[in-house]
């Protein structure tokens, strides 16, 4: 087995969706789907951008499909050949996780059709095809190839007043409806053989026809290079992608898939983790971080990942706590600048998260529940639709799943932790931490006669169980963050930046009250004890998955909000209380950790890529790797085996799951190789699983890559 | 027009159930639904006894029927003669709201039935009946009749082990699953002319048959008579049946009458509203006040009536906060004696409050949403059914409707306000103030950086909107509460009953904290402003009734909870701010009341029969009677119009409507007249609509009855 790519062999048009996912090719400016050259919006092809989003009326704002440069269409004879129109006698698909590539080789009647597609990781703006096309008999053949505007979206369109332009390069530029943003996309074209080239402009596109007499038995080879540019890169999009071109076919295929495999080679060097013993699962961890390579901001300072990655407009391409509580664990401890970028784009959105507090009648930073570009928040009241009315649920993600705040406080301080490097707190993390407290402080209730102090009304990990009291993931995150902002005086002992800032933020009278609030907010735990997710968890029906299971009416019915068939039993969406121990595994005893475990495990329905990921890492914690071995396959496996829900109610929610794929990664690392790193110091506690026989990983530390060995007998570092 | 009586004439099925409503008669101790003699189980016959209770497994516990002793069918030449079987040739069917009296006349082609049926106002146990059958030709004739023990139920069973006897006098003896509480019902005939009788015990009760040769145009009288009596009234409730069938045998039926009649006349000298100018509304206020006294509870020292009187088990024949605001009003005014009886209720069922609140976690008294004897919760979690799924929805009302707790305080006040008697008081309702109180502070919240205290989380009277922030009714009626609370002491100047009290209720710290809390709690409202009726409501979706009610695609869909059409809307329930001003006149001027009422009026759906009554009476109070002209025939003619919802989703709740019986009176008298008595004086302030002359009625003032006589001109009394 080849661990290093995944080959599909044979059509089947059930999969076009989720193969769009699963062979998606990116470079964190852009993803474009793992579909075919041939193919258009109905297999949703599409080029998803990074951090541009429209607002099409009042439907969900999400981000922007950029017209789709990498489009071909073979005629011969006349006859279009295509797949899934035209039988195909053979066909493989396949994505190359170390350069970064997507292949496909398609065997029809008078001709194969052989590509191989990457987005640079060498040049962000820029895409690049080689189509190889070999004739079983001479005909006349034509290629129509060119730039598609008749694009994906699902709630479009977004982009208006298109302009064409048809020489030599071909250029469409157009500008997105709500902040008339322009995009821009170019496409060059290289053929190794004489052909006749005619171009024109459509409503759907600006195209070039190239025609030729093939020959039997021979070969032709056409490079096809797009260049996407929006007017958050430049002034003039237009121009550059026009000349970003130019250069591209000038500098052609193979040396700029060079450059593109160099740069994919040194990510993998600070990367890779080499697990012995299971091919599978080795190949399933290769897969997760070629995933999370492909979408991770290189080309920005401040810039987060949405929670389906650059594979579609899901979820409107909206940022969510997977970003700090997924991510920022594989890339601190691989590639701190890139983990400084996530947090950066916190910091930077702090505004939006100020102004979400304020319209909810609170102070300090609420961050949105789905942020999108400058913090605004994307998540709207409505997430679900009724599969039995059809009408819109309304669900209270945004305005109740408060633990946002603490979780972005939460990699904030991980980070100083972990480096010890304490310029993300002066760049705006101690702002943001500060915020984040006093958000909570003026979020807390206290009741009159007692000392008791609650977080009302609150939504946790587990989405099921909407508005909560007490929430214990949310009340420990809050309770956490509130302890930070305490600590934070000590981090300057020397300097007046802290001082400074609580003047700024006329933030005394706050600073004594959350002394005081620390201790009635904190969760107090008794050893040993089952911890109850929220008050009144442990009073719900206590009926098992499959009960609840059954009782649906429909497979895509929503579980959650006050109608679903989870809502008011113990089962539940995703880790919760079981989160809450991987994120703070100081507090609990491994006793604490086996029993909690063996309690909410079997009534954790794992219906979010988020939740296995807790679970293995908790089993791990307390010295039973096998129990997370299947969760470990599970999540590295997610987007290689199509799993994961593609529907919520009536809505789609398919892509990719960077969560996952971060989650695997934490599992093999943090979990199995017990890998803890405090302030640039690094140790291991190994707890393989039978299955493993060692791992091999490097980590980066104060700036210099160390490499881990860990084996059933011990670790060591190099 | 008879104002005094209420006549339907012919047959039709679909009227079945709403009939047994509208000609429904009572005492208080027991209901007869109007139903045919010869009719059982299918057509909803029902004897509904007051504060017997059962539950038959996890079914809902819901009040216990008896078992039928007036049941009556006769064949005719073995043919057997039922109105829905056999064609009627001519049917009138009459409640007589003077006498107290419920009649029949039913012509068959064999045969002409007439019956007249009263439950007795001056003997409590007994229920009585006439039947009179006159022949159209010679034939032989058989009257079944007996007791029928198998009853309709909506939860039931609820009588086991039964035993019959079978002499003169027919028994049927049972006992309740849940309390084991004895129930007896028994029977005596007594026929005007010689039959043969022949006697029977079968599994569905205890029967005789009467037959005789009818002659052609003869009439034949038989008068039956039944007993009931339970466990709660007597040790040996089947012998105490016995018995008084035997007497009332004796006595016959024309004294048992007159002895009837003569109590409900002494009813109506206490309480006729004489109403000149429109006979239809007289005929309707008159029917409201006839089955307001049918189910008065004027046999107990305290006991309370259900939301749906003596009609059936509909709403687990529970008590609701109508009893203190849509009831009381008028006994208070009328018959301060019952007034006494349903808050001495509410006294006896502290207990019941205390623990409900600890089981919240709560101190004070949390008055059940549902209450049945002894203060129990019958409020389940789980109120609706979901039309298009079928299952169970999980509702609020038990949780989160805390209004009750003020409104019982509310009315203990305004007893001692209105009569200026401290008996009530001294009984035990300065207790349950104090615990009222009590409970409001503890359900109290206070945010640590603001002075804001809210009431979070509760279900104001419009209950489309549940799970809403600081009410204003609620928040109102506990600031009401608190501030009744604080007054108490003034009220016991000179004994040492208060300091009494506070030192058993250890009360001395939390009279200190209510002084703190009220005026934080006390919503502060500005003059002409629209006042919202919980945070943020102001920003759900404007938008008409209608446009929400096209948005049903189910008529019998619940509107609210998280999925109903009603519940993200502006458009409620029922009257809420405007019930607030309704219940608190003098803290509103004419002008904000008008701006107001204008606003919510046409946003509320008046799902609720306690609805009307609040906007009539509120337009009265700022100078539009005529405005409030159609809320007060709609809500005087509720019960004889059949109308009032038969479904809230999947689930029956029809049945008779106290509390807009209650609100006719309350809009024509405190309303329209203007009434209001200060501590034993009388005022008036006439705001008599165009369609009403004059209305003249009797109010009791410390032990006397005055009548009032109100015109265009102005008012008297004597």
């Amino acid at each position: 087995m080849d661990i290093w790519s995944y080959t599909q062999s044979g059509y089947r048009e059930e999969d076009t969706v989720t193969n769009g996912n699963r062979f998606l090719v990116g470079n964190g400016y852009m993803g474009y789907r793992g579909t075919m050259d041939e193919w258009g919006k109905s297999e949703f092809a599409a080029v998803n951008l990074a951090g541009v989003y429209d607002q099409n009326g009042d439907k969900w704002r999400e981000p922007v499909n950029a017209p789709n440069g990498l489009f071909a269409v073979l005629s011969v004879n006349g006859e279009t050949v295509a797949l899934g129109k035209t039988t195909a006698q053979k066909h493989t698909q396949t994505v190359h996780f170390r350069r970064g590539t997507h292949s496909r080789d398609t065997l029809f009647a008078p001709v194969r059709i052989r590509s191989e597609r990457f987005v640079s990781m060498a040049e962000k703006h820029l895409l690049c095809s080689r189509l190889t096309l070999t004739f079983s008999e001479d005909c006349q053949a034509e290629l129509l190839t060119g730039i598609v505007t008749d694009i994906w979206d699902i709630n479009g369109p977004h982009l208006f007043n298109y302009t064409y332009q048809a020489d030599s390069i071909l250029l469409a530029e157009a500008r997105t409806g709500e902040l008339n943003i322009p995009v821009a996309a170019a496409q060059s074209v290289k053929a190794g053989f004489d052909c006749a080239e005619k171009r024109e402009s459509t409503e759907t596109g600006v195209y070039r026809r190239l025609s030729f007499n093939a020959e039997a038995g021979k070969s032709y080879v056409i490079d096809i290079f797009s260049a996407v540019f929006t007017g958050l890169d430049d002034k003039e999009p237009g121009k550059q992608a026009y000349s970003l071109c130019q250069k591209a076919a000038e500098s052609g295929f193979e040396s700029l898939l060079s450059a593109h495999r160099a740069a994919w080679e040194e990510l993998w060097q600070n990367s890779a983790v080499e697990l012995q013993g299971c091919d599978e699962a080795a190949r399933a961890l290769n897969a997760s971080l070629y995933h999370l390579h492909s979408i991770a901001p290189r080309h920005a300072s401040a810039l987060s990942i949405p929670a389906r990655g650059l594979s579609g407009q899901t979820y409107k391409g909206a940022v969510f706590w997977d970003s700090e509580i997924f991510l920022f664990p594989v890339f601190v401890h691989t590639e701190p600048e890139l983990a400084k970028t996530l947090l950066r784009y916190r910091i930077e959105t702090l505004p939006g998260a100020l102004k979400k507090a304020a319209e909810y009648g609170y102070r300090g930073a609420f961050y949105p529940w789905e942020s999108q570009e400058g913090g605004a928040e994307g998540c709207t009241d409505y997430n679900v639709v009724d599969v039995f009315t059809h009408r819109p649920v309304r669900t209270y993600f945004r305005d109740k799943q408060i633990h946002i705040s603490g979780d972005i406080a939460y990699a904030l301080w991980r980070y100083y932790e972990i480096t010890g490097d304490l310029s993300l707190m002066r760049e705006g993390g101690a702002e943001v931490i500060l915020q984040c407290a006093r958000f909570y402080l003026s979020r807390a209730h206290s009741r009159l006669d007692t000392d008791k102090v609650e977080l009302l009304d609150v939504i946790g990990p587990d989405e099921y169980h909407e508005r909560v009291g007490n929430n214990v993931f949310t009340n420990q995150m809050a309770a956490h963050c509130i302890a930070c902002s305490l600590e934070l005086p000590e981090l300057f002992p020397d300097s007046s930046f802290f001082d400074d800032l609580i003047k700024k933020l006329d933030y005394e009278d706050d600073f004594n009250l959350l002394k005081k609030l620390l201790p009635l907010l904190r969760p107090a735990f008794e050893e040993g004890e089952i911890i109850e997710q929220f008050d009144g968890y442990l009073e719900l029906e206590d009926c098992d998955l499959e009960t609840v299971r059954g009782r649906l009416l429909d497979e895509r019915e929503y579980w959650g909000t006050n109608h679903g068939v989870a809502a008011h039993t113990r089962i539940i969406k995703q880790a919760d209380v079981i989160a809450m121990m991987a994120l703070f595994p100081s507090q609990f005893s491994d006793k604490t950790v086996e029993r909690n475990w063996r309690f909410y495990e079997p009534r954790t329905e794992h219906g979010s890529s988020l939740s296995s990921c807790m679970y293995a890492l908790t089993a791990c914690r307390f010295g039973q790797p096998d129990l997370a071995w299947e969760h470990f396959i599970k999540t590295a496996s997610i987007d290689l085996e199509g799993g994961g829900k593609n529907w919520a109610g009536e809505i789609y929610i398919g892509g990719t799951h960077p969560a996952a794929n971060g989650g695997a990664w934490i599992i093999a690392v943090l979990g199995f190789a017990g890998l803890s790193v405090l302030n640039g110091e690094l140790t291991a506690n190994p707890r393989l699983p039978s299955q493993i026989k060692s791992l091999r990983f490097p980590v980066t530390l104060r700036g210099k890559r160390v490499c881990v060995t860990v084996t059933h007998d011990g670790w060591t570092v190099e």
